[in-house]
């Protein structure tokens, strides 16, 4: 992949933003002081991108800059710098549905692919507090509210159909990020491939057993054909906890450069997903066995509550304001009629979460067998307990569930099973 | 709609046409002599556009040149220039894949929205000589072809899905012919609008019936969402008999103006669709009852012919050149992997079936009920004999059909009833 980059392009270091960012207006207001008053820390765990919280006697920002490849690898793995474009354009779209729910956008450097955000703090990232058995009594309602409103809002339940098609153009080049998705959650964990790794030998059996059922495989590529030709609405297309930053009062969403218009069962699929994941990943954190129950219990309440969340949000979102080119609501304009397209809704949400499960268990599998891992079981140091959490996991992954609450309920029937034969 | 209409941009007339044309020296090279020599004829059967054909002592062009608005009815419905944009992106598409079975392309001036093309002497509108009983025994055969052919190289199951995407961006722009299909197909049937009409009063009943039909109208505009969202190949967009030029020995598709990445099963629905309207006009066009019975037959055979060959193409393009990332080979690399494809292949195939026949339907509805009505019914005189014809259509539309050999059976059953209870 050849990579274009800007001739003014300079990846940044502590020692150079200040005075890149010292020519912004807002930027010098917002912190205060001179540039070279400024701190800049740069933060060390942004897999793909540079990140550096910088500081000055006003006030502070976060500052993310794409580089020409991915960040953890390095220049063996070239990636586009437009990510950061598209990253923009989705927080921007975010700020307008689900205002108060990302981190402000302060300036936007195309050149530099260097966006400039507001210094989310105290929070921290949610994948580590859920790691730690920390409640956020607030965040379901925030997830919820940001995945139904963008989701919906950039939807053809919400927009004229021309300006839906000028949503999906904006979008169309981001197909770098979208590749890694393709072949890293829907290709290669069902394949013998240089990227994947699983807990072995514990899991070398499952792994093989999975990469051979052909139904399984079938049902992967399906989803993988609604990934690449669904247009429904603007995804985030990484929405995990490590995409969150919360406190018990705060609940922001990150890191939308995967952003691209794709199904919306994408995104509530790997908020569920993650969720599950750290559900089976307790067994590897708590001090005793049991001392995580009631976390446990949070949890799984978690799940069923953003999903629950979801689906009302979305559907009071149709009611209210359905003035998209999908159910014209001039086709639904007397009782009968309404008394329809309420029936319709039910039907469109239970494939919604037809969607939502399938892309879940397709993202657990891929996180356990394929390249990218999760630090919730990736944590755990003890190889037989992160393969009983793993293998429990995947026992979970893709059944056909009629409603949240029997996912919660496979859930916890899984965790109380011991893959292998053994007490852990 | 506010049309941007380049400033050298004039509309044609016979009288200035070759003098633009004069200037391209491939046209030149074409038709031989000096432009004052040339004869130019204003083709007087294009809805939307201007069509002329030029003639010169070595040969001849066919000229289609887009209107800053619908020929047919004047300034009062602007229609953007950029659909000849579209439709010579896609001629030279289909051109690429489906060689032979659309006019060549001889020039395209995109500031005159104008594209010069093969002349095709002594073709005819196919949809005038199935109106006169001709038996066209190739065609079947072409039509498979080209929409197997376009449809499947353009779809996921061949491309890469960066070119994909890609694609999908270059039509994303064709909004406005799109918003046409939207509202005169999806939408205005199946309410009281004033572009609508029908025989009346024969049916002023069926139009009811179906404007309060809950289950039609929630039917319909699933297959509208899926012709906004589903982005699974390039299509034609108005894939009708009107847009086939033949002879005995050739056949030409025409007129992809329409253009963009949506569902496969509109361009084969639509096809099926304008072949059974044609099927049950013939009652009208018969010189005595049962004069064209072997003609009845030639049709619904080939309709049969039609999806049949579509199908067997189309999976035989997937077998040996399906190489896009849909389904990639490497995850099918063994005899029971290869098996268990196979059976996804025909699943896939039967999903598109649905598809076909629900955007079939749609489009027989909307001939009846809609704006625009085809000459194979609305050249019968008869409002009674017509209306006959047209009520079978509507019965024949809406059902759920195992095969195309159920569908074609079920034509000829409607095809015996007497709606109205009098003899014809």
């Amino acid at each position: 992949m050849k990579i274009d980059v800007p001739d003014v392009y300079v990846s940044q270091t502590p020692e150079s933003l200040p005075a890149l960012l010292g020519s912004v207006a807002v930027i010098r207001d917002l912190l205060g002081g001179t540039p070279d008053t400024w701190t800049v820390e740069e933060v060390g765990d942004g897999n793909l991108n540079l990140v550096f919280k910088v500081r000055g006697p006003a006030g502070g920002i976060a500052v993310k800059q794409a580089l020409p490849y991915v960040r953890l690898v390095g220049e063996s793995w070239p990636l586009p710098l437009t990510r950061a474009h598209f990253e923009h354009l989705a927080l921007v779209r975010q700020a307008r549905h689900a205002p108060g729910l990302t981190p402000a956008v302060v300036h936007y450097d195309a050149d530099m692919a260097l966006i400039a955000m507001e210094l989310l703090e105290p929070h921290i990232i949610m994948r580590h507090g859920m790691i730690d058995g920390i409640v956020y009594p607030l965040f379901t309602a925030a997830l919820s509210t940001l995945a139904a409103s963008t989701l919906f809002h950039t939807s053809d339940l919400a927009m004229a159909a021309g300006d839906k098609k000028a949503l999906v153009a904006d979008f169309a080049g981001n197909t770098a990020l979208c590749a890694i998705t393709e072949n890293l959650i829907f290709t290669e964990p069902y394949m013998v491939a240089d990227n994947n790794r699983w807990t072995s030998p514990q899991l070398d059996g499952l792994a093989a057993s999975m990469r051979a059922d052909g139904d399984l495989k079938v049902a992967v590529l399906r989803l993988k054909v609604k990934f690449m030709s669904s247009a429904e609405a603007m995804i985030h297309g990484d929405l995990h906890t490590g995409s969150i930053m919360v406190t018990q009062t705060d609940t922001r969403i990150i890191d939308p450069e995967f952003s691209f218009v794709g199904p919306m069962g994408f995104d509530t699929g790997a908020m569920i997903a993650n969720l599950l994941l750290n559900y089976f990943s307790q067994i590897g954190h708590e001090s005793i066995p049991g001392a995580r129950d009631s976390y446990r219990d949070w949890v799984l309440g978690s799940i069923e509550e953003f999903w629950n969340g979801f689906r009302s949000r979305f559907l009071a979102l149709w009611r209210h304001e359905g003035r998209g080119d999908a159910y014209p609501a001039v086709l639904f304009d007397d009782p009968v009629a309404r008394i329809r397209l309420v029936r319709e809704q039910e039907r469109y949400m239970a494939g919604l979460f037809r969607d939502t499960l399938g892309f879940a268990a397709a993202k657990m599998i891929r996180r356990i067998l394929g390249l990218a891992h999760n630090i919730d079981l990736e944590n755990i140091a003890d190889a037989d307990v992160r393969a009983t959490a793993e293998a429990r996991a995947l026992m979970t992954s893709p059944g056909h569930y009629g409603s949240i609450e029997a996912v919660t309920a496979a859930a916890r029937q899984w965790n109380a099973i011991e893959p292998f034969g053994a007490k852990v």
